[in-house]
């Protein structure tokens, strides 16, 4: 069983969405399973403190190193082998690849950042690894732990079903998905490109790599520059 | 008021995790309003078919065109202002300036594709715009609506508190944010640097600000590209 722990303020997010569909089943049939801890349980006081304001000034407020540390501590074995992630914009740009590596290991950590931002020192202190889902800002790790474990999950033996291998897809291949057409032939005077009514297998493996190539190189110069690197 | 509407075939994931914390608030105030539409309402026969097989053949099914646009169709007035995005990883990558842009219209419109893809008439055929949360791949497009929405909402007038003002953020200027730090000054032999301590606020903001140049160097050289393009 894939295990993922996750450490938050919003304990109550999760599962969430990742409750129902695809993953939700592979929730109940246990492929995965999904602890949370709520890091205000360590928090300090009798208000249970997680956050202080930052050092040196400036807006918004901070997780403390010793709240977060405490929360870990209280929960992971020194020895669990999962890599232990930080949902943080400032994170490396989380990636197919990535995934799928994630997915092939025992299970996850996942430490959900809020306010301002995180005590730096925790980071190295307790081994985590920062993690960004894209280049924007969220209210909170949350989103980013749910989106992660969602492509994880999917990946899971016996996740998708059998028609759905997750080979043919975008970043599968490095490039981006070929366009998709089904029934009807004729809608709104748009029809199915003829090539793929034409029962020619190679023909039209040949125009979808084509087509995808070409997405590719319009919309993701970036991905395609990477592909042309020796 | 901002609303948003999400045309999908999981309308039980909404609001979701959009339901608590400052995006959750600020629909309890109206500051935002969410509407779903399931998909399925339109689906063809007995059996309310939304998807078939691929054209060309190849793995999973495909979201059918003619559906789709009969319940976009029957939801959206013509003249609705609002962008209509299609949640997808072949899209545009969704960026920080897109997101202010978005939480600046009057709401926005979102399909969540799911299966295999989406018919691709339907996209020219109803105007939807690609838009991408990252390079990797969702069960479904409802998730990447869910961080979409939530990176939107928290910069909508009076969501976020006066202290987070989202100014001093990752991205806002092109940069990954500076590090933090907080109480305790000593945490397991870990010091807050110096200059934090100094108050000396020009000296603060100028080590940040190199730190903040540092990290963007170091961790994303392809947002430091950018910012040295003329």
């Amino acid at each position: 069983m894939w295990a993922a722990t996750v450490f938050t303020l919003y304990p109550e997010m999760f599962p969430g969405p990742l409750g129902l569909s695809m993953a939700g089943t592979a929730l109940e049939r246990r492929t995965w399973s999904l602890e949370t801890k709520n890091i205000r349980e360590h928090g300090l006081g009798r208000h249970r403190a997680v956050d202080d304001t930052p050092a040196g000034g400036g807006p918004g407020m901070v997780l403390r190193a010793d709240v977060l540390a405490a929360s870990v501590d209280a929960t992971l074995d020194p020895s669990d082998p999962r890599p232990r992630l930080l949902m943080s914009p400032r994170g490396a740009p989380l990636t197919q690849k990535m995934v799928r590596a994630l997915s092939e290991r025992t299970g996850v950590v996942i430490v959900c950042g809020r306010f301002e931002g995180v005590d730096e020192r925790v980071i190295a202190g307790r081994g985590l690894e920062e993690v960004s889902i894209g280049d924007y800002v969220l209210s909170g790790g949350e989103m980013a732990a749910l989106t992660l474990l969602d492509a994880c999950v999917r990946l899971l033996p016996g996740v998708m079903g059998k028609g759905e291998s997750g080979v043919d897809e975008s970043f599968e291949n490095d490039l981006l998905e070929y366009p998709h057409y089904t029934r009807p032939r004729d809608w709104e005077g748009r029809k199915i490109p003829d090539v793929l009514m034409s029962g020619d297998h190679a023909r039209i493996a040949r125009w979808r790599r084509e087509q995808a190539e070409k997405l590719t190189r319009e919309r993701r110069p970036d991905l395609w520059r990477k592909l042309e690197e020796p």
